[in-house]
């Protein structure tokens, strides 16, 4: 095979480094442009962050929700797929560093480096919390669900059982609702039949908020809903309350301390180290501010989209942290780079809400369009056919239909595996 | 929950150890039985094995393969499902011993606790050429599979590159010579379209064998045919030929040394310890001899199956070690335990083999029902059908018929994922 011929004036190099929402978009928008595109990413694939709460709970196998990026660029010769970590930007010299010595020279760069979870300087939090970000992190945190209850079946003490069965989600948020709802459907309806020493049903689902209200992004009446639906499908829902201290015994939060074996922070993030990398001004999270064309202050041939930065929107509010959000930002930049390759000067970066999805579990969920609001057994459908909408790939969104189908008919989740070694190991 | 009513006379414990297909077919086929079975493994998961190489080269999902073992015994109140890792037999006392210190008492006991693979003595070989067994197992193979290729894309020296995209499988029983096909499939139909530096076409897949021809155990005819059509999609088969060292940089056969950074182990089997922990008679891979009953010498009582036995067919032959044949030895203790509860005496187990069958990649397959022989298309979906029937549950047949269509539609394999860490943990 030699190598694709290229578009004729190609002598534009971009530089991608992310293939989340936001580097994914930015490189299918640049379709037809006159540059030669390398899209870089330590993972060998895209992952689709909001169905990773399915993944942990054993309602979707990992391949339903990811894509191996170079797959999804076949048919872009003049796009470079890299398998590669990057460790800095040498923007003197124009070029992305790589962690082992290499370096890509580029021409205009793109960040879209996404953010990690964040333990407010509480790190040594994590062994005991984890968060969810990654395909490992959901089969870790899918692992720790299972094996807990597989533990409380061999358990005799009472209060050893008990903690065995306590689950506590740090934070409620979309995520923090979502594993939430759907750790109660796994207790209530899942599991129960499989146990013989043990009753599923009195697993506690506890779920701690720092803030005044669960789904603080969504409109009051519906954030109210949330937490009324919670808690009748079982799930301990306190507000108001930090957690101060996580460790293998359970949380602790103002002077309670609650016993329990498995926690999930799902409560912060921090961004990526780009603003660090280009000592550029960062928010308290590490969110590079960037200017109102995307591009970063003093460079102007590097854009920074997604997570890992932040940006006002027309109102003055912060543009959330949702995929709908960096995909905008992804267009936004590949319609800047075309654009400036014309001759024309890049417009500002708009963001256009178009509406707040959460499901709750149990077949429930709200939805905030802003002026029109939904909740209930129509908000979920809407939200299970959005999602599917949203996957790539007809293969994926049929095989993504079937799960769901067979856990609303049957309560019967596929992907119920303890991996990451045998019953020694994960004890 | 209380805890289900139980068969009336139910003071009959039977422990059965091992939820492969011997081990769990005994537990299905005790249905009805007046006995309390508690079934322990040390995965939470039953495992197709013979579709295990399918997860390897990124056709199939993991889910898609495995069940969670409490859940195909849900509806079967008398079983009670452990999660846990045996350590040995206590016989005198007629205990299971569990690695954490707990014991289970048994009145009869059924060992099916299957094999790993060896190495003829040269464990140290295992990190450079990983065999395939478990879940795990087949992930890392997976993983380094893909790495390889994700790594020539990055290798400029051309010897380093050659070594990257050369895959050796070292044994060519039916998992060897289904790897290689697989593997020369991805190369061949899948990756080609992805890759920018490399042309994967150029891969080399290299199936070693010590003995004299490929599929040992099928007719010559099928061998021979086997062989070719291996060769026909590009696998080098070289046979007479033990390896005689595996390393970071390849394999010696021979007075040969061959290149290649992916060396994947399919050579020999050892069974488990269960004839270590009786002090009974085993043969030299560790298979315990055990009685025409199946059950162990000097111990009426312990029943194993599987293959972590040997026991020879009517016509002397050893009985070969797959799945058809746990599942009858499986269900022949299960009517031995029960004809014993009614005062019966057990026959001895007769072996009756139904047929032989291997995919060799690119839609064609051989099977050998001794009588009629098939080969090439009509065998594959034979091959295909008969795999699809064998799977539990509608849910896993669909996914696994879906999958299965977009590879043979689009060459495009849904598991294509690097997981187990980032670019920088898997160099």
């Amino acid at each position: 095979m030699t190598r694709p011929a290229l578009h004729p004036n190609t002598n534009h190099r971009v530089v991608i480094v992310g293939a989340g929402f936001g580097g994914l978009e930015c490189a299918l928008r640049l379709k037809g442009a006159p540059v030669a595109i390398t899209l870089v990413d330590r993972r060998n694939h895209h992952l689709f962050q909001p169905l990773l709460y399915q993944v942990a709970t054993a309602s979707l196998a990992t391949s339903e929700i990811a894509w191996p990026i170079r797959h999804l660029m076949r048919d872009r010769p003049e796009i470079t797929t890299l398998f590669a970590t990057v460790s800095g930007v040498d923007a003197a010299n124009k070029r992305v560093l790589i962690d082992d010595g290499d370096t890509l020279p580029y021409d205009t760069l793109v960040l879209a480096t996404g953010a990690r979870h964040a333990y407010f300087g509480h790190d040594e939090w994590e062994p005991f919390a984890p968060g969810l970000k990654t395909l490992e992190d959901a089969t870790t945190l899918r692992r720790r669900i299972l094996v807990a209850f597989e533990r409380a079946e061999r358990e005799s003490d009472p209060e050893r059982r008990a903690a065995l069965l306590t689950f506590v989600i740090v934070g409620a948020g979309p995520t923090g609702v979502e594993l939430a709802g759907t750790i109660a459907e796994l207790a209530q309806d899942t599991l129960p039949p499989d146990f013989r020493n043990i009753d599923t049903h009195q697993a506690r689902v506890v779920l701690i908020e720092a803030g005044p209200r669960v789904l603080a992004g969504f409109a009051d009446d519906l954030s109210a809903y949330a937490k009324k639906s919670l808690e009748s499908i079982g799930v301990e829902v306190i507000l108001g309350e930090a957690v101060t201290e996580c460790s293998t015994e359970g949380v602790v939060y103002g002077d309670k301390h609650l016993p329990a074996k498995t926690l999930i922070w799902a409560a912060g993030v921090r961004a990526s180290p780009v603003a660090e990398w280009l000592h550029a001004p960062a928010d308290r999270a590490g969110r590079l501010q960037v200017l109102p064309d995307l591009t970063v202050p003093d460079h102007p041939d590097i854009f920074a989209v997604g997570d890992t930065v932040t940006i006002a929107d027309a109102a003055g509010n912060p543009v959330p942290g949702i995929a709908p959000a960096a995909k905008q930002q992804g267009r936004h930049v590949a319609a800047s780079i075309m654009a400036r390759l014309r001759g024309e000067t890049p417009k500002p970066f708009r963001y256009s809400h178009a509406g707040s999805l959460a499901q709750i579990g149990k077949r429930k969920a709200v939805i905030d369009f802003g002026a029109i609001k939904l909740r209930g057994t129509i908000a979920w459908w809407i939200w299970g056919i959005a999602h599917i909408y949203f996957l790539i790939g007809l293969r994926n969104r049929l095989s993504v239909a079937i799960s769901w189908l067979w856990i609303h008919a049957r309560d019967q989740r596929a992907a119920r595996l303890i991996t990451q070694g045998s019953s020694k190991v994960v004890r």
